[in-house]
């Protein structure tokens, strides 16, 4: 597949983006790691947030073609009544149905919202906002930047 | 105090001093939110690690002039032999004693290494690496970037 560099300068633009999108109220955000950790820290201060939490996952092969996604570290939400969930993208969306079941079992009076910078229109779920399509196999500046 | 903007390309370019730096082995980088998710975040792609995970903190103001810290939302390191704690900058050095504190206390076999990007010499604690003091108030790309 094509591979995309990301760059800095446009995931900030993106956030712009999504920022300008985001029409609704939420009093947490939940960075899924590690690909929604800067989103969730740049996010966190736009909106003066400090409760900005991470959480992981675990993706495993099934013995079947599905994919098993496991969710651990899930952060304390008892004081929080909306919470947005973000990830970089949204790729089959295996992660983000596993992780808002996961999150919905525990905290059935928390209102989830998701956000992603980048969506699969073949994914199994469609984030409530999101900026954009890959365009090919994006290769995000934070996994790229410290090489060489 | 003197405001410093601090932009992505340093940023990056200080992770790769640091990175220049780091001279011990560890199995999982913990970022204190939200100052160390990004440094967080790449270090783990740079490491190729994916245990990275996050905690929070919170500072009171005590009655007397010594500020009281809370940590809460601490992953599960029981799998973890060293872990590598970030942030963005050790300032007064209260918040990441008190995180040392609770993580020794909760896990007493996990050998706990530091690292930050600034490092000021009048912080109470040194973190095991840095990179550089801070010449007046950081202003980090995170919190500026998505302004205006």
């Amino acid at each position: 597949m094509h591979k995309i560099y990301y760059p800095y300068e446009e995931f900030k633009e993106d956030l712009k983006t999504l920022t300008g999108k985001i029409d609704q109220p939420f009093d947490a955000i939940l960075g899924i790691a590690r690909g929604g950790l800067s989103m969730a820290q740049m996010l966190g201060e736009y909106y003066d947030l400090r409760q900005v939490y991470a959480l992981n996952t675990i993706g495993y092969d099934g013995t079947e073609k599905k994919e098993s996604v496991e969710v651990f570290n899930i952060p304390d939400l008892h004081s929080a009544k909306q919470v947005l969930v973000v990830d970089d993208i949204v790729d089959s969306g295996d992660t983000l149905i596993e992780v808002l079941d996961v999150l919905n079992e525990k905290y059935p009076e928390v209102t989830l919202l998701t956000a992603s910078i980048f969506y699969k229109k073949t994914a199994c779920m469609k984030p409530t906002w999101y900026v954009k399509e890959p365009k090919g196999w994006v290769e995000f500046f934070w996994s790229e930047d410290l090489k060489g």
